[in-house]
């Protein structure tokens, strides 16, 4: 299910700890967390219709995160990182669908505070741990007071992770959680995760947003340094060029109410904790990255022999976020050329009489000069579900993975009819 | 039919230089230029198929040229940025398309070199005088006998321009080609150029050629610095996040044929020299992003406001490549949002608070406040042939255009079939 992890840290090495997919987990797995929705009115009506989600845990929890880094940012993003700077512990979070309330002005940072506001007055706790996040269009107000009886409406439980999910989606085609059990000696943790979005490759349309839980204490500091980690291997290799919305979050919570010693940069547990924050982070970054709008296949790129991390990064999220590439993969024609010349665009450093290129096991370019191959063949390679395209530049160690998606005329039709 | 320059230089103010436009004109109108083409078979046959040109200047001409950035240069670029680093004078040019002869090793630097011999020979001139250039599928090994063959069957006439642009067109559904002729007191000159693309936004078809001949005697390196400049405020603007194919070259010839004093950074003329080629260069430029593949409408995106010329440009170009804006033009659909939200991941300083978003006189969002506005109205502006969407960040002097195109279905269509 998960595939292996491919991210390994010299300075924690995991003793021995085991690492278990939970069967239909999700955000409110681990000890301690409770999620509900309810429907807002802001997405159009229909059956089973979620737009409003709401996430709770009952010991303050230790919070880290990280932001869209685009200039201009959603009210509910500036508020969060004012929340968290000031490095209280957070208790509560209310992510709604339908609205990013992005370009908002006053009003929104206004509408944001009152979302947070509404949310800790509902559950007896303080405004100051209450986080907020929202998704959907950019420019429109929210409407305050579908938020606020919307959230009155909202019943929490410890069995509605999949319901806390299906809210946040929008042009998602499939839910994105999981949970995982980590066990070393007789410490017991869970992680759980979600996550909405049907792409980096859709920058504007607020497009991210990913929430972790884990019962294990973590200490605030090395829990942001394994989230940084974490994020830069998965859902910063889903990002094409650099783009990223007005809204991209990715959030953790560690509210310490597993039977488990306290987590930090000096503790055992440390390397298994962060393996499988990585995991969380890795199986749902991959997850949106296959649920691209309009796509019907997952690209999964991997560059070796770079002259460094950097580069490897950069040449594989390139050749993912290539329209060329991606059009290829679409239509499996065996175009290996757009592979290497996306690479060669990259800024990575790159010789191409070094220059290997593969698709899945089959070499199409070795040291700079074509290969003949079955074209059939070749297209077929294409055609499979996960399409594996490789590049060994023959320069360095430096290797990284990037996943992206085909392209597709679903996806012009997605996008041309968004707000209209 | 050329809009105004936009670019004007404080170093070269042209005094009452005439420019206008040649009807009909073309690469070979300078004086002393003749050009031809023929069908070598490069290109599957069909009735008035060309696939193979040739440029020919009586008098040795000066050169310039700039060329793609990306660590993978096609074979053709390589050959010519070692004949014009070597300083010479140059008189003739093939090219071909079809076969972009990139990413295909020693051979294919043989085959260009082997290029350039043989119309060396057929011309009688020094094969350090001859440059070549090639545009299509990359990986692909040139056919030298078909090269040959077919070098041996074009025929050079004055009044062959069209011929030449329509041999080196790929994907391209209509012919770029323009002519100017300079006045200025007793000085008379010509600039001529034609280009081929469907656009930057198509990285690795070995997109863009442009060549760009005049028969006024310019010094080679004030030639070299006026073809920055240009092409800084033209074809660079219509270039997606630095996307450059294997294959891009603009290439500018003068050779004196005119009755014209020299030109050099020193001379009266060169204001106007400057001032004809930014013309050119624009009008070409903007003929390549129109026509972009699958393309209903030009996108033009000016930024003013920002903190300097580098923001404008980033932010510009940013907008004109984002996806999400050329989907949302194609459906007309007036999400100005995601205008807002691609100048705000580009890098450009930004400040929501003073940014304001229009299309075309409409504003939409004033000082980060959304505007009440006609829907329909918004909409019918995203319906014109020549789409203007503009921003005012507010913060400088800063200001620069970009141009694009809308992203259909028929791009995706195009660019999945390209070699199978």
């Amino acid at each position: 299910l998960l595939g292996s992890s491919r991210v390994w840290y010299i300075c924690y090495v995991s003793k021995l700890a085991t690492i278990d997919v939970i069967q239909d987990g999700g955000v409110a797995t681990p000890r301690g967390y409770f999620s509900g929705a309810a429907y807002a009115g802001l997405k159009k009506p229909g059956p089973d219709v979620l737009d409003l989600a709401v996430l709770y845990s009952e010991k303050p929890a230790a919070a880290a995160a990280v932001f869209t880094r685009s200039r201009i940012k959603a009210a509910p993003v500036i508020l969060d990182m004012a929340v968290l700077r000031a490095g209280g512990k957070i208790r509560a979070l209310a992510v709604n669908s339908g609205c990013a309330n992005a370009c908002t002005g006053p009003a929104g940072m206004a509408s944001a505070r009152a979302t947070a506001s509404a949310l800790a007055k509902n559950l007896g706790i303080d405004p100051k741990e209450a986080l907020v996040a929202s998704t959907g269009v950019i420019g429109v107000q929210l409407p305050m007071d579908k938020i606020a009886a919307g959230l009155a409406k909202v019943a929490l439980s410890r069995d509605s992770s999949h319901e806390f999910t299906r809210a946040i989606m929008t042009t998602d085609t499939r839910p994105k959680e999981i949970a995982l059990e980590v066990k070393l000696g007789e410490s017991r943790f869970i992680l759980g995760g979600t996550a909405k979005g049907a792409g980096m490759i859709h920058p504007d349309m607020a497009t991210m947003l990913c929430f972790i839980t884990c019962d294990a204490a973590v200490e605030a500091r090395f829990l942001q340094a394994c989230l940084k980690r974490a994020v830069a291997d998965s859902f910063n290799m889903i990002t094409v060029d650099g783009d990223t919305s007005t809204n991209d979050t990715v959030l953790v919570l560690a509210n310490g109410a597993a039977r488990s010693p306290a987590i930090d940069a000096g503790s055992d547990l440390g390397g298994a904790f962060q393996d499988a924050l990585n995991r969380v982070c890795l199986f749902l970054a991959k997850s949106v990255a296959r649920d691209g709008e309009g796509a019907t296949r997952m690209i999964e790129v991997q560059v070796k022999g770079a002259r460094n991390l950097r580069d490897a990064r950069v040449a594989a999220r390139t050749i993912a976020g290539s329209p060329l590439v991606k059009t290829a993969v679409h239509g499996c024609d065996p175009n290996w050329g757009r592979i290497v010349a996306a690479a060669g665009r990259s800024g990575a450093e790159m010789e191409e009489s070094k220059t290997d290129c593969f698709f899945g096991d089959m070499c199409l370019l070795r040291a700079g000069i074509p290969q003949e191959v079955d074209k059939n063949g070749a297209s077929a390679l294409l055609n499979l579900d996960t399409v594996r395209l490789g590049l060994d530049l023959h320069l360095g160690r430096g290797k990284a993975t990037a996943w992206g998606c085909d392209l597709s005329e679903e996806y012009v039709v997605i996008n041309s009819e968004y707000t209209t």
